[in-house]
């Protein structure tokens, strides 16, 4: 326990940046001894090989106490072959079943609401977005491509299993929270064979935590609740598709995809969990040390406690939201933010 | 031309005074003489006598110049029922692919973004959401259900004849308007079949309208820009279930769904479009005069438009602007909201 072996995985545009500062402040405040393995896996190594992750990475991988990982995804590569052969494939073989995404607003932060008229009392949720089923399969194809008959299909494959564990999760989780609230999100008047099992799990699974009172929002309406009255959720469960969308969304109004962090949880540890940014690899700016790495110091902080050091994960997570308040409106670079958080653990 | 045979369905909730309100704009704006058949269908029809659209009602629909729509479910009947059977069904059975919905900031409404830092310039977008594909075909199925093995799954279907007259549509829409800017909202780095068959045909169909720019963004980041900076967006075209996620978003910053308009159009003129507010049944509120009826009104507005009549609809769009920058905090009924703005067109 006084070790942690952590494989890093920098990735694409942005992501080796921001990984460095969280290893920066990881060093700063972890007692444990870090080894590292650094993995070159994304565009680079797919440009220069062919390869995305090769099983004996993948297996490696599995050797890890946890995963921190940047970005993936290139303009250069045709798009959905880094993403669906590199991280959705470690997420769906390391079973990354619970892809935890927590949104809290800091305080000091800006965000595009009018914070006083829609959220006077703040925003703290979690999202348990369920990470290896929904349409993320890889399930479907395509029929006379190219020409003007062509056809394709993507199947949302769903299972009980697949929810139960999620919803499990997610009740476990609104249950240890003060306010014991949980917002099932799917759209069941229409995906009415997927809806009504995500349902029907909730209900029964719902009734081993009678302390925990249950909402449940449509997709779309969700958004609508996201911008006008966020302060409603606690605990949100949902599929893979839809938390993702509402993730986003999320991240956007609690200051945006620069301080959101996400953990790739593997609740049962037959594998190691992976702890990433919920941006993208920006390569729009990626080189430029404008990135903002808050997102991927706080993915840190997730990593620790999951590997049961609460003191340390505790300790970033003020260090950052010290930082957060006073930061003015003049723009740091990536490495000044990851130093003035690293200073302050 | 000097008559409009229209088909009203109050439908469910709110549906039947929102729907009141807009006829009696209807009335009061223009030169046509209405002639106006009520169908009595949704909830209580159901209840009474099981059916949610028989044959006949869809034949007699089919024989009018246009439809208007209040809102379609109630919490009694169970989830899906009316929404598949009755609302899908007309949309699908009449063919409306272009599922058409504005977004425009009228002067003096509230949203809950903090406009002055997002949205300097205003917003005012369209939407053509396509209306007879995706994930709402009801295509999927389940095995095993209520044991702890079941399994359901939701087909997205695609087609390029589907895709393709909507892409059209969405630009020839976007060619008429100022901008000429076109996004394409998909996932086509993790829905592959589906997002490549999409991005080709707006590659493909762009050729035809060498003046309009495109531009692409995953669902989760469109949410982001929605709320970050809506302003970016001109014409949105996207599938059944994303268009379905982005206009409730898209609503919300622009207002509410008390305002957001919606068209179900038949572009090739096969059968009659049917118009309908954004919002849905609100059964929480019915009957009591609180629902506002702007949403249906500009949706007559839309209705209009549809029949040629461009002049009767921009005098409503025009009241409905004075109407919205004049309206202070105290609430109206809906009936007040309905009287004010059928006084000024
Ligand atoms: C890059 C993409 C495959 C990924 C996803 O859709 O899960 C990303 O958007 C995320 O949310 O982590
Ligand atoms: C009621 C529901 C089936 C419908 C849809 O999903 O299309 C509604 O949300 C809408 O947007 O018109």
């Amino acid at each position: 326990n006084a070790q942690i072996n952590l494989a890093v995985i920098g990735g694409d545009g942005i992501g080796p940046e921001v990984v460095a500062e969280g290893l920066k402040v990881l060093d700063a405040v972890s007692s444990a001894k870090v080894e590292r393995t650094e993995y070159d896996l994304g565009a680079r190594r797919w440009h220069a090989t062919g390869e995305t992750l090769p099983d004996s990475v993948l297996g490696e991988l599995r050797g890890h106490d946890a995963i921190l990982l940047g970005a993936i995804g290139d303009p250069t590569v045709p798009s959905g072959v880094l993403e669906r052969n590199l991280l959705l494939r470690i997420r769906f073989e390391l079973d990354h079943f619970v892809n935890l995404r927590p949104s809290k607003l800091f305080p000091g932060v800006t965000s595009p609401l009018d914070l006083e008229q829609v959220a006077p009392d703040g925003i703290d949720f979690v999202v348990v977005r369920e990470g290896t089923e929904g349409p993320y399969t890889g399930n479907g194809g395509a029929l006379r491509v190219g020409t003007p008959q062509e056809l394709a299909t993507e199947v949302s494959v769903n299972s009980r299993f697949g929810a139960e564990r999620a919803v499990r999760d997610a009740f476990a989780r609104a249950q240890a929270r003060e306010r014991k609230h949980l917002t099932l999100i799917h759209k069941h008047n229409v995906l009415s064979h997927a809806g009504h099992l995500w349902r029907r799990t909730v209900e029964e699974v719902g009734a081993e935590f009678p302390e925990v009172e249950t909402a449940y929002a449509h997709v779309d309406a969700a958004t609508i609740y996201l911008v006008q009255d966020p302060g409603r959720f606690d605990v949100i469960v949902t599929d893979n598709l839809f938390g993702d969308i509402v993730t986003d969304l999320a991240a956007a109004v609690t200051g945006g995809i620069g301080l959101a962090a996400s953990g790739n949880i593997n609740p049962d540890r037959t594998a190691p969990s992976m702890f990433e940014p919920v941006h993208g690899s920006a390569p729009d700016i990626a080189g430029q040390g404008k990135a903002d790495p808050t997102a991927t110091i706080l993915s840190v902080a997730m990593l620790l406690a999951h590997l049961g050091r609460d003191d340390e994960a505790r300790r970033i997570e003020e260090a950052v939201s010290a930082d957060l308040a006073e930061r003015g409106r003049t723009p740091r670079s990536t490495t000044e933010v990851g130093d003035a958080i690293a200073a302050r653990v």
